[in-house]
């Protein structure tokens, strides 16, 4: 059972704005990203399509707090811990830090995303919110 | 004294993922986009540079709940309204609507954004939080 | 029969880089939602949906010149011309312009993209190259 | 002398646009990332800032053919190779390849990006081409 995740990263150009800081909306695609591979590391896709119906992932909240800017080349380091599981939703928190000089870690951002499990009819264009199938709610806890 | 502002967009190709729907790290730059066109209206620009210093509104604060996903091509107006003015800092609400075909109005999102006013020392590359300045709070009010 | 679109718009603050400039990837998604207007506004989406297959316009080429930077807030327009209609595909060229303090027009860059006609079918995921059909030959033409 | 780098990713999903697969523009983001960390390789940064005056390298032209669609989760190589080395500029191309289920490397795309050496003057706002220093020079090779 998984519950948490880390990943590395560094900043990229395009995700600076003309301020030299990485623009505040871009934090929310490193979460995502984030998510996504912990998913990976479990075995689970957060996209799976039958070419009838697909199922994601959409969001139905997302929030961050900015303590600090990460600028262009600094490596940071995302954790993300799921934090409640509901039966068609899950939220997880995230915590980038960035280490300093003296290799001290330094608090930049904290954010937060609620999930819907969802299934999108290609038919009808429909999308429904779903059950969390059993094979997924097997492999990930509550950290 | 203006407290609030109103502004159509059409969802672009780029603004949409595989999902078929706009992303939701989009929708922080759509708020952003209203509120610097709020800025402009009432004579102001959000970023302000002599060369030496630079003056902006980074943001402490985002969040937004989901309703209902936009698709590609589809039309839908962004009304914000500043909800509450500190010395160093405004918050903003935005909500989000689309027309459906009979001509209702269809929520979609809700948004939040706190904006802290700073100034940058180009020689130092240091961000300060500062008052906001007197030009500015004689322009803004609270909704 | 139409053969070119202008379309004004003006920088967005995450358009812009940390040069301060608009990010040299953003001028393609500039030419892609001028001729995404253009496509509208001859009754047209670039992109049908009947369920089973999808339509659409992958590139298959891009290219651009950049003469000027175009920097947050400045307004500019694309003006887009129709250079070339094949059996599967058309090319589209874009002039990026503004206008400076003294009304004269500056060019900022020149763009290119040649548009491939595609069937995408859901069941089995592919793409496939196809004849344009004729309700879109009989609206556009070469400018 | 380095003359050419190579970068492993793979697809996230805020790069893929509602067709399913990698938005065009995108390309050139991740050519831009693997060409700074081909720079980072060597010892150099793309934007050098000493307070008063940054340098950095804007593209002044920019292309990629695309031969067959990346899509979510996919990973893939950009191979970029320094084709010229002039005063100021150098030109560099990227080959993406994508590894297929048996192993064999898929062609995905070529790029091409032209970067001039540019010096930017904070107190004036104005960017201009300069000579590549030599400390740049005597780092980089044609390939």
């Amino acid at each position: 059972m998984a519950c948490e995740y880390r990943v590395k990263r560094r900043v990229e150009f395009a995700d600076t704005d003309m301020a030299g800081i990485v623009h505040f909306s871009k934090f929310f695609q490193y979460m995502e990203s984030c998510e996504h591979e912990f998913f990976r590391s479990i075995g689970l896709s957060v996209h799976v399509d039958d070419g009838k119906q697909s199922a994601g992932w959409p969001r139905v909240h997302a929030e961050c707090d900015y303590f600090s800017p990460l600028k262009f080349e600094e490596e940071f380091e995302i954790h993300m811990q799921i934090k409640e599981i509901r039966s068609k939703s899950i939220s997880c928190e995230y915590h980038f830090t960035k280490l300093n000089d003296e290799d001290e870690q330094k608090d930049v951002a904290k954010g937060l995303l609620t999930l819907v499990y969802v299934t999108y009819n290609k038919a009808d264009g429909q999308f429904k919110a779903a059950q969390i199938p059993d094979d997924i709610l097997d492999k990930i806890d509550v950290a």
